[in-house]
């Protein structure tokens, strides 16, 4: 295996798999260990890399095995939500650098328990937050880093993706002792009534904004409307707490505010609906954020009544970021999934050199606790919350 | 004159001057009188007319004058939004059936004050929001009302028009003492900062949602930007209080939740930005909402992961309001103001057979009740406030 980087992986579900055979692609990668609760992914694992690792999949304690056993380089976590915290604090624990798969966090202590971690054991982890490798949106922050949209001011993201067929196992059922990847992910819909998905959105506008890095979300007001989306979909009567749109209003040190949508439980086409917004300009999403579906206007400060949208197509291609220019033809294969190959480029370069990662775990920990927080403020008739300041100042 | 409706205006600055052209061409409307404080607007309604009116032109009240000598079936009323209160109520008292420009209002007390002039004299007001009778939007209106959208979740809209032009005066100055239309309006961003003009985006959303007719808006949650457009488009430093976007979360009584954004002084195109999403489909403009820039998906409960837009043309086209196949033709002429001789049909129609005005004085009321309560939440760290119920539970 010589100078190849040791990987384990914890958690072989549809999302581990895809980014398992993504990876064994790639030359400089392989995986050593597997952790699942399910035994039977075994097999499905050894075809797709054609090779087997050690497998560890005695129980819900396994990856703790597989950490202690074996000598990692780094160690990717897809499992459900709920796993993340514990998981990555245990890798973090035994110095292995970790990749965290997006999810959330419910309580504000979560968030900080992450940081301590990272504090204590000095062991990097990276959000794995696949939205801000998108080639629109790396054009996009160096086109504002440039100064092209001047100085920012008002930016929207947001999960707006139907998954009812998620939500609902095969035969239609929702919440506990439901199949697939209902079993987990239904329960907090149950429970919650704020953001439970706010990174897709969040992650690329923190970036923009440098959050973290000389700016802070200072804080958060949320609304949530009410519940159609999954009994209309279902025919039954669940008591769905989280509300089918939930906006969150967010405000920065320096001014700007960041509007949030999640939107899971209606019909519409999948959209993150990205607008960043500054003195000189706008730049804006539709749809996916293809190349058709990317509009700018920049001002020329001319005298202009009927101002007119601009496909972003070259002014993008002008600011493409190098690592797309590098990748962009290797990742034409995965299709919609070439920013995860791009995204995993950057985390493997990093562990590789020892480079800091481009999403930290303040980062992460800020990112994340905009569940609870919106959480607390739709409680609170939309009072907004104060953002703790996981850098303590630094 | 016959049986012409006779017709007051007050002010014929230019969007009067626009309308009472407009107007002109109607064979069953004539201007009798014309109330303004600059006497040399005289020449220029005389040879839009192509006859004299009687002028009243002494002073601030000169309105007054005009109402109580003339007989009239109608007044429209087009002065800055700081008189548009006095002058309304005045014109009910006389028993003259107001027509109001769009605007607002910076009191809830004010907002009570329309209510209680119409309640004390029965003379109705019409709010002339022109948006409620875009081609588009009252074919959504009629597809809501058939269902096809299913039950409605989440609205959105918005004023999102660079302004900056009309706010400084030709002179690049902004604030009190410039000329031009800056006059009265620039001090308005010198002094709040609230949603200063949400019935463009709010009235056609309030009526999808029967606002008033069976649901109410209950809470107001605001949250404002930093303020960077007037300064950086004039170079100076002014004392803008108003945040370049406002953005306003509002939930209503069956648990709606609508959107609004205020956003006039930063570069961008306009766009009114409406989005109406339901338990079936979803519909949304892009840019002025033109037939090419609708998009509707309505969906077929069938299992699909990549959920396409379409072009909505052709299913508004099968909900066209009866006004619009009626009067469409005759639009062509006005060009976007087509939606302007639309709603005076509506209006002048209601004045004949005194039918009740479909925009009245309790949408006036709470339509631009936006503006205070959003003021106040913003002010209060976006504290959700409490709707005034003006209809009184009628």
């Amino acid at each position: 295996m010589g100078d190849k980087l040791k990987i384990g992986i914890v958690g072989v579900g549809a999302r581990g798999m895809r980014h398992l055979k993504m990876l064994s692609i790639r030359e400089d990668v392989v995986f050593v260990a597997v952790a699942d609760t399910d035994s039977r992914r075994q097999s499905l694992v050894e075809e797709v890399l054609g090779y087997s690792p050690n497998f560890y999949t005695h129980g819900e304690d396994s990856y703790k095995e597989m950490m202690t056993t074996e000598t990692l380089d780094a160690v990717l976590i897809y499992t459900p939500w709920h796993c993340h915290l514990s998981q990555s604090v245990f890798a973090m624990e035994q110095g292995i650098p970790v990749g965290l798969e997006v999810g959330t966090s419910f309580s504000i202590s979560d968030c900080w328990a992450f940081v301590e971690a990272y504090e204590r054991t000095k062991t990097p982890i990276m959000l794995l937050e696949n939205c801000c490798y998108r080639r629109d949106i790396m054009a996009v922050q160096r086109l504002v880093e440039a100064g092209v949209l001047g100085e920012l001011v008002h930016l929207r993201g947001g999960y707006r993706h139907d998954i009812r067929f998620v939500l609902l196992d095969e035969n239609g059922n929702f919440g506990e002792g439901t199949n697939g990847e209902s079993v987990w992910r239904t329960p907090l819909y149950l429970k919650h009534n704020a953001d439970i998905y706010p990174t897709h959105g969040l992650g690329p506008l923190a970036q923009m904004l440098k959050i973290n890095r000389g700016n802070r979300l200072v804080s958060v007001s949320a609304m949530s409307s009410k519940s159609l989306g999954i009994n209309d979909y279902s025919g039954k009567q669940y008591p769905v707490m989280l509300g089918d749109i939930i906006t969150t209003q967010i405000k920065c040190e320096n001014g700007e505010t960041i509007l949030l949508t999640h939107d899971t439980t209606l019909p519409r086409p999948f959209g993150l609906e990205f607008q960043v917004q500054g003195t000189k300009g706008i730049w804006q999403d539709f749809y996916r954020g293809g190349e058709e579906d990317s509009y700018i206007y920049v001002d020329d400060n001319e005298f202009v009544t009927d101002k007119q949208w601009s496909r972003a197509k070259d002014i993008l291609a002008k600011y493409d970021a190098p690592i797309w220019k590098k990748l962009g033809e290797k990742t034409k294969e995965f299709g919609r999934y070439d920013i995860d190959f791009v995204m995993f480029d950057d985390f493997i370069e990093c562990v590789k050199h020892q480079k800091p990662f481009p999403i930290d775990v303040y980062d992460l920990a800020v990112w994340r606790s905009i569940t609870p927080l919106s959480e607390k403020s739709i409680r609170e008739n939309s009072l907004a919350q104060e953002v703790p300041d996981f850098k303590k100042g630094k």
